[in-house]
This record gives C-alpha cells, sequence and structure tokens, in this order.
C-alpha cells in the first residue's frame, strides 16, 4: 500500500510532468500556418485537462532508466493523436460539446473539423518522427499499430450500434482497440524511447491495456452509479442504447421481460429519461454492478500484476499509483 | 527527343509497375477486420487509373540506382494516402461522384467515410514503417511532410474561397502543397529508398513539385479550354467561381466592367452555365489561355532542367518521358 507521503511525491511529479507537457501541447499547432488551419486544432488541444496519456508516455520512460525529456516529442504526438480522435469522434457521434465548449464542428463545421483533425493527425507524425535512431522506428510503429486499433475500435463500435448479438467478450475486445491501445501504446512508446528491456516494454504494454479496460468499465458503471458531475448525467449511455459493459452483463443476466425491456432499450435506440430510476434498480437486483465491479477489479489486478516485471522500484510504484489515481474518480 | 521506340519501351514499363502496383494497393485493406471499416476502404481504392503515385515512387527509387520492389511498401503507403485524400475531400467538397462510382461518403455516410479515410491513413504509415534502416526513417519524414503539406494545401483552397484578394503568387503556393507536395514526396521517398544521392533526392523531389505545378494548371486550363470527356462538364471550375490559375489570371488581365464581371464570378460563387461560352471568349481576349499556357511550359522546363543532376541516362529518360505522359492527356 503506498502511504500518503508517497501519493503527495507522485501526485506532485504527476502535475509536474501534466504542466510541462500542457504547454507544448497546446504550443504544437501554433506559429503554423495557415492559420484558418491550426487555429481551430490549438482550440482542439487547449483545455485538455489531466493529459493522462502524455505523461503516462514520461513516466514510462523514467520507469525503464530512461529521461522524461527523451519522451517529450513522443508524448506530445500521443496527445496530439488523442486529440486527433475526439474532433472525428465528435463529428461521427454528433456531438455538440466538449469539455464544457463547443466541439470543433459545432464552433466551425464539418468541413473544417474533418481536416482539422487530419491536420492535427500529420502534425502527430511529425512529432513522433522526430525520434532518432533505431528506438525511434520502433516507437514509431507502435504509436502507428496505436492508431490503427483505435479506429478498429471506433469501427467495431458503430459495427455494434446495429447489431443485436454482441457479447461481452466482443464488448472487451471493442474497448481494447477503442480506449486501451492508444494506453497501451503511450507505455510502449515510452518504455521504448527510455531503452527498456523487450520485457518491460511488453510488462508496461500490458499494464496500459488491462488498466485502459478497467477505466473503460468503470466510465461504463460510472454513467449509471455514479455521482452526477461535469454536468453529464445520469443514464447518458442508457438513454442511447449504448452497448455497454452494464447494458451487455443485464443481457446476460435477464430473463423473461426483463430481457424483453432491455432488448428493446438495446435494439430500439434507447431508454427515457423517466425510465431510468427502474433500470438502474433492475440493474442491482441482477447483480450487474457487482459484475462491473469485479471486472474492473479484474483488469486493475491484472495491470498491477504486470509492474512485477519492472526491475526499478519507483517504476512499479509510480505506476502502481497512477493506477489508483485514475480509477479514483473522486481524486 | 524520345523515339517511338522509346515511348513505346517507357509505356510498357509503366504499364507492368502500374499492373504490380494495382493489385497490391487494393489488397492493402482486404483480409483486415472489421470488416465495415475495411470494405469501404477496398471500395476507395479501387478503379484507381492511372496510379500516378505509386509509379513514381517506384520509378524514382529506379532512377537512382536502387530496385523498384524494395519502394514497394512506400508506393503503395503513397498511394493510399492519396486515395485517402479523396475520401476526405470529397466529404468537404460535398462531392457525389468520383471515377464515375458514387464517393464513400454517398455510398455509406459522412461518419463512416471520416473513419474509414482515417483508417486509410493509418494502413498507409503502416506500410510506410515496414521501411527499415535509416533509409525508412528519412523517408518516412518525407511521406509525412507530404500529408502536413497536402492538409495545410486544402486549408488554402479552403480559405481562399472566402477571400477577395487571392494573388496567382499565392495560388502557386496553394497548389504546391495541395497538389505538388504529394507527387514531391513520391519523387522524394522513391529515391531515397533506392539509395541516391542527396543531390539526386533533391533533384527529384524538384522535378516532382513542378511536375505537379505543371499538372494542376493544366488540368486548370483543361477545365475550360479541353475537350469534354469522361463525363465532366466543360467549365465546372467556373460555375464554382473557384479561384483557378485561369480565373485569378484574367482578373489580373481584365480591367472595367470585363474585371467586374469576373469579380463578381469569383466573390458570389460562379458563373451561370450559359454565360460560359462568353467568358471563355472574354479570357481568349485577355491572352488567359497563353499565359496558362506559357505557366505549364515553364515549369515543365524547370521539371525537365532538374533532371540534368541524375546520374542514370536510364533515370533521365524515364523521368522525362514521364513528363510528357502526364501532360499529354490525350495519350
Amino acid at each position: 500500500m503506498p502511504t500518503s507521503t508517497d501519493v503527495a511525491a507522485f501526485d506532485r511529479r504527476y502535475e509536474r510532468l501534466r504542466k510541462s507537457i500542457d504547454a507544448k501541447a497546446t504550443a504544437a499547432y501554433r506559429r503554423r500556418k495557415p492559420v484558418s488551419l491550426y487555429e481551430p486544432a490549438v482550440y482542439a488541444m487547449k483545455g485538455g485537462g489531466k493529459r493522462v496519456r502524455p505523461v503516462v508516455t514520461l513516466l514510462a520512460a523514467e520507469a525503464v532508466g530512461g529521461r522524461a525529456e527523451d519522451a517529450t516529442d513522443a508524448a506530445i504526438a500521443l496527445e496530439a493523436l488523442h486529440n486527433f480522435t475526439l474532433v472525428h469522434d465528435d463529428i461521427m457521434d454528433n456531438s455538440a460539446m466538449r469539455r464544457g465548449v463547443p466541439t470543433v464542428h459545432k464552433k466551425y463545421d464539418v468541413a473544417t473539423a474533418v481536416l482539422v483533425g487530419d491536420a492535427m493527425l500529420a502534425v502527430s507524425y511529425e512529432f513522433m518522427l522526430r525520434v532518432e535512431g533505431e528506438r525511434g522506428a520502433r516507437a514509431a510503429r507502435a504509436f502507428n499499430r496505436g492508431l490503427v486499433e483505435v479506429c478498429e475500435g471506433q469501427g467495431l463500435d458503430k459495427e455494434f450500434e446495429t447489431r443485436d448479438d454482441v457479447t461481452l467478450r466482443e464488448y472487451i475486445g471493442m474497448i481494447g482497440k477503442k480506449t486501451a491501445a492508444l494506453l497501451e501504446a503511450c507505455c510502449r512508446v515510452g518504455a521504448i524511447i527510455g531503452g527498456g528491456t523487450d520485457g518491460e516494454v511488453e510488462a508496461l504494454a500490458d499494464y496500459g491495456v488491462n488498466l485502459g479496460l478497467a477505466f473503460q468499465i468503470q466510465d461504463d458503471y460510472l454513467d449509471l452509479f455514479g455521482d452526477e458531475k461535469f454536468g453529464k448525467p445520469i443514464g447518458g449511455d442508457l438513454r442511447e442504447g449504448k452497448k455497454t459493459y452494464l447494458l451487455l452483463s443485464a443481457l446476460k443476466r435477464a430473463a423473461g421481460s426483463d430481457k424483453k425491456r432491455l432488448e428493446r432499450i438495446a435494439h430500439k435506440g434507447g431508454a427515457a429519461k423517466k425510465d431510468i430510476p427502474a433500470i438502474r434498480k433492475l440493474y442491482e437486483s441482477l447483480g450487474v454492478p457487482e459484475d462491473a465491479g469485479r471486472a474492473v477489479r479484474r483488469y486493475t489486478n491484472k495491470a498491477l500484476a504486470s509492474l512485477d516485471a519492472l526491475s526499478r522500484e519507483d517504476g512499479r510504484e509510480n505506476f502502481a499509483q497512477l493506477a489508483n489515481r485514475l480509477l479514483d474518480r473522486n481524486a
């Protein structure tokens, strides 16, 4: 168990890395022309919150004995890549707001958002390809693998919208690509640049993918069982009929008229707002929250177990704390 | 002057390379999952016509004494990159048809076309990053530079739509990025992988950018002064009020009521179909076709002159013939 002193030290380290990357990430698109293209990119990169992905990249480099500063370009690239996915996902999902401000395609228009996303991605590779030598080449391939998987995950997510027979196993496969693959790429890229052994790179990659799975399932859980915060209404996923871990778990456990009711929600595009409390009760009676909790713990434990392969104690310690921090949404 | 025997030999070589790349380019997205993501990508890559960009890449490798087959992955990457730009450009321009079939966003939908384009780009980097060693790293950066410029060129093109003061010089800067940068990247990437000297790489890059400029200006010329073919109606650019080389040259040369008339076309979104013949006459009286013809010859000659830096005669010969072939649209 980390002591409170450890937690405070980790928090300071995280905050220092976050701040260093925050300014550089927004600056990535400044002083570039044409302004009409890059100004919306700066807008999309601003107010980026926790900057989890670049900080993870820097921490991964340190965890294997490398220097965080050597991974700075890669960290910026991964943050830019993440923000590119948000700009294009918001078009696909027709989302109007993100982080409390209008999405790029709402503030500008769809054509601009398509192109701005493309340019953000192009510039993210520019940063990534600054990393030299054989480590740079390996890191670039890991980065690219992350992008391919994110696209495939998004494709699966869209495919699931129109399918009636999605299993929990398929769902885990989808979020493994859509959400977890990018965190995996951050760990892998950082560890490669930091000069980690193959064992260390794979251990951190395993950590990343499992923590990403835990994080997404917890996100699904909080949609219905979390506090209403950040202006995000309770049950948003349910109202859209999104096939989340909760709904798929409930579908698996329910029978008779309960099952029929849930099938209507999944296949007819969602639940009415007034029905949310009753569905939450149904989920509780089916044991869905416990099911999700077990899944979060299982993937978190897998993530933590993979840290045993790291030789440096500070690396193990930082990544254990990172898991706590990411999964403790009240922090 | 190339003899007809040379031309026939070049045509055979081009056709052989085109065929070899044609099948591989379409196969790039086959046997990948999810099918719902990659099937539209295969669709977008099909019927790709002349496959100019990958063939140029292969020829550039050969022109500096390398083997075309070493540049195959890069050539596929460049063709995929080109087709990615078409999928996203068609969304931005709201184009319904391409190469005689519905565009991706019309056949599927906008959300699918955004994501499919992203996945095509991701996979194009996958191919590009297969090239190993220091040459691979340099080639990947040249490839990336091409993508950044294409995005910036598209951004400028969009910006020009709403501006009243675009100069011919700015226009050349824009098409230098939007159209020519990709051909430049093909030349550069091929020459790097083929093991060309720095001088040879820069010479072929110069060739690519100048030929790209000549090609685009000729394309603008053919919109109004070419034969009506491929079902493309005469004066399409003029009807949209696109600020092409012709319109900008005419604006520069016209005065009085002629100038006012052209300004209305440029600033109010185009000309009526019935006015096209009269505007063509006006252009002729202003000397616009000759102006465009001189520009095409100037950039073509610059392209050809840069070939002098190549040490291999077959390299110079092939690229001279390539210029003839690309600029002779009746071929």
